[in-house]
This record gives C-alpha cells, sequence and structure tokens, in this order.
C-alpha cells in the first residue's frame, strides 16, 4: 500500500457537507433572533408530560435553518451544471435527480411552515395546527407527483434492492403506491419522533449519512452529495438544538426531512432498508399504531381501553421508566447509528 | 446503476461493530453492578467546577467496557486466521497489523488501570492516581517499543500522506520519533478531554470512523475492521455514559484510546491529520500549554499570572461561558463530526 488512493468525488461529498453545515451555524444565529423578536415559538400541547411544559416559547419553525442552505447549495450547483452544459462542460446529468429531491424537501417544508404558522397564531385554537384532513391531503398529493414524475420518469425508476441478491429487481408501476406510501409514512414519522431536543434532528441526521454512504458505493455521486449537503446543515441545525434547545424545527422541519429521507431512500434502491435504517422513525410509528389499536380493541372487549406503552410515541414511554431525556435521546441515538451500520452493511451483500 | 455493488468488505466491518456494541451493551449491566459493588468510583479532585461534585461515587475504569471487547473480537478473529493458515486457508496476514494494535491498546489499558486503582485507593493521597514522573515513563516505554517494532517491521512501516499528493513519502528513521511523540501525545490529550459524560467517548467515536472509513478506502480491511470494532464497542459504553453517567472510563479507557488513535492513525499513513480528525483532543492540550505558559510568562513579566481562558482544558472554559454541559458536549461532538470530515476529504485528495 504505497498509492494513496484518490476519491475526489467523495472529498466532493464531505466539502458540501462542510459548506452547508458552516452557512446554518452562521445563519443561524440571526435567524433565531427574528424568530424570537416575532414570537414565533413553540406552543405545547397539554397531553405531554410535565417537563416539557418549560419549552413553551422556544422558537419553532427551525426546520428553516436546515431547508434553506440546502435548497441553496443543491440551487446553485444545478444552476453552475446548467451553465456548463450550455458551454458544454456539463458533468453527467445531475439536474434530474437533485432538482427532484430539491422539489421534495421545499414542497414539504412549505407545507410543515403553513401547520407551523397556524399553529402558532391559534388559528385553530391553542397549539393546534392544520387540520388533519388538508395536511394529509397535501402529503398525499405531493407523493403522488413525485410517485408519478418518478415512475414515468425518464429515466424510468422502479427499482429495488433486496439485502442477498446482487442485482436489482424491476417492479413496474408497483414503485407508484411504494413511493406514496413511504413518503407519507417517513414524513409522519419524523414528525411523531420529533418530541425531545435533538431526537428527530439527530437520529435524521444519522439516516441521511447511511444512504449518502450507499448512494457513494452506488456511485450515484450527486444523490450522496445531496445527502451529505443534508448532513451538514442538520448539524447546523443541532449545534442550536443542543439542550437546552435555543430553536425547535417544528412541522417546516420534520414533514421536509421524512419525506425526503423516503425520496432518497427510493433513489438508492435500497427502500426495503428504511424500516432498519430509519430504526427509531419505524418504532416510533409503530408504537403509535399499537397502542391505539390495543387501546380500541381492549375496549370493545373489556369495555375498558389498556395500553401496551406508558405513552406513545416511544420516547415519551421509556422518559415515564425513569431514563432522563438525555438518555433517551442518547440510547435512541446510538441504536439509530448501529441500525445505520447493520442498514449499510445489508445494503452491501 | 441496475447491479447492486458488491462490497462485502464493509459488511465484514459494520458487522464486527455491530458484534462489539452488543457484546458491550450487554455485560455492562453486570460491570456496573461489580464496580458499584466494590466501591470503585470516581474520587474529583477539587480543583474542578461545582457541578461536578456530584459525580464522586460514579463508578470509574468503564474503559474495560469497551477494550475487553475489541481484545476479545480481535483475539478471536486472530486465533481462527491462524487456525486457517494452519490447514492452508489463512487470508491475506493479518496478525501483524491487528495484533499490534491489540498489543498497544491492552497495555495502554493495563497502564490506565494502574492509575485509576491507584486513585481509587488513595495511596497517594485523596484523587491521585500514579506519580506523574513514573506515568509518563511507562508511557515512552510503551511507545518506544511500538516506534521499534513498527519501523523494524516485518513490513517495514514508515509512510506519510501529505494531502494534495497522491503518493505516500517514505520517511525512514524518523517515523520512531513521530510515533513515540503522537502516541504520548494522543493518550494524554484523549486523557485531557476525558472531563465531561461523553466528551471524550463520542469524540473517539468519531476519529476511529474517520480512520476506519480512511484505512476501508486504502483497501486496509482489517484494519477498518478494528476501527469499527472498536467504534462499536464506545458505542456501547456510551449507551451507559449518557448523562445522567453510570459510568466513567478513567484513564484505563483514556490512555488506551489515545494511544490506539495515534497509531491506527500512523497505520493509515494519514497521521498528518491527526489534528484534524482528532480536533477536540488537539484543542484541548493545546489550551492547557497555553493556558500554563501564558501564566508563567506573564508572571515572570508583570509580577502575577494571567490566563487567556477562564479555566483550561477548553471544556471548561465554555461551560463558564455560560454554555450548559450539553451545549459543550454536542458541540464539541459536532465540531468533532466536522473535523472528521474535513480530515477524511483531506485524506482522499
Amino acid at each position: 500500500m504505497t498509492e494513496n488512493p484518490l476519491e475526489p468525488r467523495m472529498a466532493y461529498a464531505l466539502t458540501l457537507g462542510a459548506v452547508s453545515f458552516l452557512l446554518a451555524v452562521i445563519w443561524g444565529r440571526p435567524l433565531i433572533n427574528f424568530l424570537r423578536r416575532n414570537g414565533i415559538g413553540k406552543q405545547i400541547r397539554i397531553e405531554q408530560p410535565g417537563s416539557h411544559q418549560i419549552k413553551t416559547g422556544t422558537p419553532t419553525m427551525g426546520g428553516i435553518l436546515f431547508v434553506v442552505p440546502v435548497l441553496l447549495v443543491t440551487g446553485v450547483l444545478n444552476i453552475i451544471n446548467l451553465a456548463m452544459e450550455a458551454v458544454g462542460l456539463g458533468m453527467e446529468a445531475i439536474g434530474q435527480s437533485t432538482l427532484f429531491l430539491f422539489f421534495c424537501l421545499g414542497t414539504h417544508a412549505l407545507l410543515g411552515a403553513v401547520d407551523d404558522w397556524q399553529g402558532i397564531k391559534g388559528l385553530r385554537g391553542k397549539g393546534q395546527g392544520m387540520s388533519a384532513r388538508m395536511k394529509s391531503g397535501f402529503q398525499l398529493l405531493f407523493a403522488t407527483v413525485i410517485a408519478l414524475v418518478l415512475y414515468f420518469g425518464p429515466p424510468q425508476w422502479d427499482y429495488v434492492g433486496v439485502p442477498g441478491f446482487p442485482d436489482f429487481f424491476r417492479i413496474g408501476p408497483l414503485i407508484i403506491p411504494v413511493t406514496i406510501f413511504l413518503l407519507v409514512w417517513m414524513s409522519n414519522a419524523v414528525n411523531l419522533t420529533d418530541g425531545l431536543d435533538s431526537l428527530a434532528g439527530s437520529t435524521s441526521t444519522i439516516a441521511f449519512a447511511c444512504y449518502g454512504m450507499i448512494a457513494y458505493l452506488q456511485n450515484q455521486v450527486y444523490l450522496a452529495a445531496f445527502c451529505f449537503t443534508l448532513v451538514g446543515a442538520l448539524m447546523g441545525f443541532l449545534w442550536y438544538n443542543a439542550y437546552p434547545a435555543q430553536l425547535i424545527m417544528g412541522d417546516l422541519g420534520s414533514l421536509a426531512l421524512g419525506a425526503t429521507l423516503a425520496l432518497v431512500a427510493i433513489m438508492t434502491g435500497q427502500w426495503l432498508l428504511l424500516p432498519v435504517i430509519g430504526l427509531v422513525f419505524a418504532a416510533e410509528t409503530l408504537s403509535v399504531m399499537l397502542q391505539v389499536s390495543y387501546f380500541k380493541l381492549t375496549r370493545r372487549l373489556y369495555g375498558e381501553g389498556r395500553r401496551i406503552f406508558k405513552m406513545a410515541p416511544l420516547h415519551h414511554h421509556f422518559e415515564l421508566l425513569g431514563w432522563s431525556e438525555m438518555q433517551v435521546k442518547e440510547r435512541f441515538w446510538l441504536l439509530s447509528v448501529l441500525a445505520g451500520m447493520l442498514g449499510v452493511a445489508l445494503a452491501l451483500i
């Protein structure tokens, strides 16, 4: 081993991550001041454990902190590339994939922003956002548009990787309902997970880093670069989100992250691994589904509803078991890293 | 992109990480109970900020939690490999590199253990470990042995990678003082950093993951596997080390981690990047050196000593500036990730 192997593609992706981190950290301070000055604070719904009450007033809509740098970096790179293509110097088509992610991130951030805004202004009662029906309607709409564009291409995209099989399988139009399901599921899942300082932020960071690595190993350089741009920006967000949080990502952040994570997973073809790489998100949704179903079932059977978890989503359950908020957060984070390592390993076999 | 590239080597490294994490988490609980029952608790020296007093009594020597699984996994793999070689099925020589790391990790853990033990038993006064002179003597001894074996090989090892140059340079016997310096420096640096819950643990995890990735990209599979084994075991340690910490790594952990990190860096040839990938460690040592030198200088010049930082090492400075312990820890951690990304990128160009 005397030659030092060149890997400019990885260096490119990591450099973008560093740039977006710096962008996020630098504009974070004025952003927090702006949000605070304009009273864009979180209203806590009363059913949460007591210690969360103190967070009322922490600036929300913080997702804008990482969404903007990512849109900026991705947008600028695309414009540069278009300009270079115009003079015949363009690189392989990057527009397709990253513009697609750009659209997904942007629309869901917008949807979340409207939801957050209605919550802050109390248009529908204290702490309440958009009506659940309207929110779901928009999520379905965006997911459907993305699914259709994905399938009807170009290039037509309907791959699925199965651990243990070296080649991808094509599943034809089945990819459409799969895409819709995954986008809606993940955007809601990250939204549910966003209940403790840094929890959704750190677990998303891990998940994007893992898919970024998978994309890199598949030679999908631009997809990898997008993932690491998001990782960098999320780290910038975490800088201000560390306990005690100076801002909270809000639905703006969580919807955008969830949908984009699902789309990234689909674009690597390794979306079957989403419940592994997004372990915490999957577990949080599952805990709510189990809790609600079991409660309804036992109410019908025994007249009174029973619970499986002390409280759903899952992170509240562990808090009520006596873990400190830090322990819940750090352990969920460790499990995410571990699950992410397992996921990347599964994608490789 | 229809083929799913096979990367069994990466899958191998990540699987080892997962195994050592599970080993560490599983035996962590009985270990903590054992340490607690036997009164192996930390004695806080009085010059630390007030809030640290409450940690007196937290089990120390927790480094054993990650050192044992790593030695176990590495040892077992080497034995299997020797057995396979005996029947002619051996893989490329893994013994050399990982046994070397095995030795480095083991000896420094032992040295730290003696230091911790003397501290607990108060052989030399409350909270005092081994005499500084004896500790440094052993550090120098171990580092020298390692440096000599490294240089006189086989294979002779005297490489250095410089960012921007694709080929490694050979520096001949100069590698001997470099190795001694880096090992002693890093073991002391991680030791200094180990002042806040999870700080040394999490920053080491990042550093080993980065060097693991560099080793992997250099096709040094066994070195990468060793790094990820350590990453997994460290994550198991962090599980119990999350605030409020249930155990502390002690000198046993910090000396072993520091020396091993330096050795890993040397074995990738990318040891010039150690102050980047180990940014926090470098900054912590630098802060102490600056503080002490400035104090001595100003005392000689003005009759009274002045300080640059409110308190050294650096993490206390930020605590006294008003950052919460969590914020110091999470932000140092974020900077480590960022510096690590930069370091990997620099290793690739």
